[in-house]
């Protein structure tokens, strides 16, 4: 499909806008009720509908919940099955780590040895957040020959740690025995590269045990989930555009550097990433809004609160439609249902409005009257060539 | 797809009609209105419809605008990414040229330069076609040692020149340098076959350069968009019947060629046409029709000719229905709304119409109509083998 869009793209001055309600699709709570966003008040996002196009996208494959970062990949067009966001690389994002394409990142866990080496707590009693963040001043201390090393508290007992040289593979097994009365296991690479990566795991384990010894609970660590910084073609030499992405809370700044998108400094708030929006409208011919309250209320199993955040957003929407994009997709990376209080399969209503959209029946926005819409269902990552087409960036394939 | 399909084929004496009406989507002109399809008094269609099926097709992947090619290719029961069909073969199947698969095909522009062999021209001021007839036949007197050479006139400043011999590849680079003021580019080939065109190509133009010396401003050539002749599996070895093509324009009958169909001296009307496929009936089991109307008058921006158009068609269905046909299917090979005037990526209604349809709620032929139809929205390239399966020439996969 890149091959193909690349083949085909053109260059002209169109913008197009990807306005991402994180976990936007829901479930009614009882039998014969209505979803989050068939509840919510949304007159503005309702006008576009009726102007545009509707339908539900599959982030991944019918019956997949995905992740935030498959989710995010597919709707910036990559086939979120084909590339993939290990686990440690995902969590460094999170704490705004600056992942490069020489590092390895792994997930941590502070934990508690006994004076035999055997795990008793996995998670160290849960530390309060201070102690977290002053035992990774003891990691960070470390030095290893060879590689450049980083360690980043999370919170409680969750660290990050990057581990940035050359030829550093990520085929390398938890250390996490996954139950007490065991030892931290040995690191062990499956490749030459990995194991390269294995025998540096072990020495900084093998020093983190000295530097952390008198600090029970949190006296030693595990480490999970390295993954290596992924080869992703950017945006711009995909799609030809220059690609800005305006989000708040950083593993979605993260994921959008991740596929070359330029993170403009957007503020903390809704409002404030409308102001920027409008700033830098000149500067860019993409921009991806993330808007993370559909998703975290949705996780908190709130309801009213998600229908509240739905109709926020809804709110916002004139100041979007003024800047006169020629493609504004509002749509979510998966679903949320506050019934399921967690990320699900289920697909996610999506609307597209452009000046070329074909009419179809749909007057409001909602999981069910997107049945009826003129995208049907799709599989995500082909949204955004849609946008293109409509933004008359996509030439004719084939005489 | 095809490795499955010749796994399971049966063969009986069903017969499957493909009527293709080349650009049938199409867009309303106002917010509010209706399309060319849902605009037109289609009373034969509209029966097809209620006891047939109804879909939308996509002719490659959403947002993408296919050519002729892709988009018949598709409609044939081909991956139109997996066969791609050159500039210069479909060029040549335009002028109906028999391409066969040791030619090497391309575009070729006359054009004019200055005594200094910088082009000043690059359409030779777009001279009568009778010049393009005259220009051509000196080219064709050129000789070149080991390559047969065919010249063909188009139209204006247009010819086609084919390449027959062995061992010529087609990763070659266009001559036109795109500009004035600049020589015509050397060709140059990417591999060994393609080397040994090049080598041809240049001794090709060479000659031209002589033998156009005196015929300013048609005095010199370049060429475009090498194809070789693609290879391509028949219809007949992948579908096990016997098809054959009624269409009156040569692409269409070139492009239907490619893939094996007997192709029928088809008059210069619908009403020929239809007059053939009764004489032909019991000669085959697959018989395309193709209808151009629908395509250039959406080309033309006429909306109300594109409406006449699907009239016309209309009209003549009964003939078609008849002949008692085991399946029928009504369709496009792409979009092109007469508010675009062009082609475009936007899904195909489409009508199949055969004993064991499901019913689907669709009452009359149309975009938004087919929105709820029993087909869904489908990749064209599975068309030909639902209607294989509506034939009763699919057997089961598995035990």
């Amino acid at each position: 499909m890149h091959d193909l869009i690349r083949d085909l793209r053109e260059t002209n001055d169109t913008k197009i806008i990807l306005l991402v309600a994180d976990g936007l699709g829901g479930l009614p709570m009882e039998p014969g009720g209505k979803t989050e966003l068939e509840s919510a008040r949304t007159p503005n996002l309702d006008a576009c509908v009726r102007e545009g196009v509707c339908g539900l996208s599959i982030p991944v494959l019918p019956g997949i919940t995905p992740g935030s970062g498959p989710g995010h990949l597919g709707l910036f067009g990559y086939d979120p099955l084909q590339h993939r966001i290990g686990r440690g690389i995902l969590e460094a994002l999170g704490v705004n780590f600056p992942v490069g394409p020489r590092d390895v990142a792994a997930r941590g866990n502070f934990c508690t040895v006994d004076d035999a080496g055997l795990i008793t707590d996995r998670r160290a009693g849960r530390p309060a957040t201070e102690r977290c963040v002053a035992m990774g001043r003891k990691l960070q201390e470390i030095r290893i020959p060879g590689v450049e090393l980083f360690v980043e508290p999370v919170r409680e007992h969750r660290f990050v740690v990057v581990f940035r040289g050359d030829n550093l593979g990520d085929a390398v097994n938890d250390t996490d025995p996954q139950q007490t009365g065991h030892k931290p296991l040995e690191a062990r690479g499956q490749d030459a590269a990995s194991q390269n990566t294995a025998r540096i795991v072990n020495q900084f384990v093998a020093e983190a045990d000295r530097v952390l010894k008198g600090d029970a609970p949190t006296n030693m660590v595990t480490l999970r989930g390295f993954a290596r910084y992924p080869k992703i073609e950017t945006m711009q030499e995909v799609y030809g555009f220059r690609p800005a992405a305006l989000a708040v809370y950083p593993m979605y700044k993260g994921l959008a550097r991740l596929v070359g998108m330029e993170v403009v400094d957007a503020g903390s708030t809704l409002g404030e990433q409308m102001t920027t929006l409008r700033k830098r409208w000149n500067d860019f011919d993409f921009f991806f809004l993330h808007y993370k309250y559909t998703d975290s209320t949705g996780e908190d199993g709130n309801f009213q609160a998600k229908v509240e955040m739905i109709e926020r957003l809804d709110t916002e929407l004139p100041k979007v439609r003024a800047l006169n994009p020629d493609v504004l997709i509002v749509t979510g990376d998966h679903s949320t249902p506050s019934k399921l209080r967690s990320h699900s399969w289920h697909p996610v209503p999506t609307l597209l409005w452009s000046g070329t959209c074909r009419p179809d029946p749909v007057t409001e926005f909602g999981e069910s009257y997107c049945l009826r819409g003129g995208l049907g269902q799709f599989q995500a990552m082909y949204l955004l060539p849609v946008a293109m087409a409509h933004a008359g960036r996509l030439g004719k394939y084939g005489a």
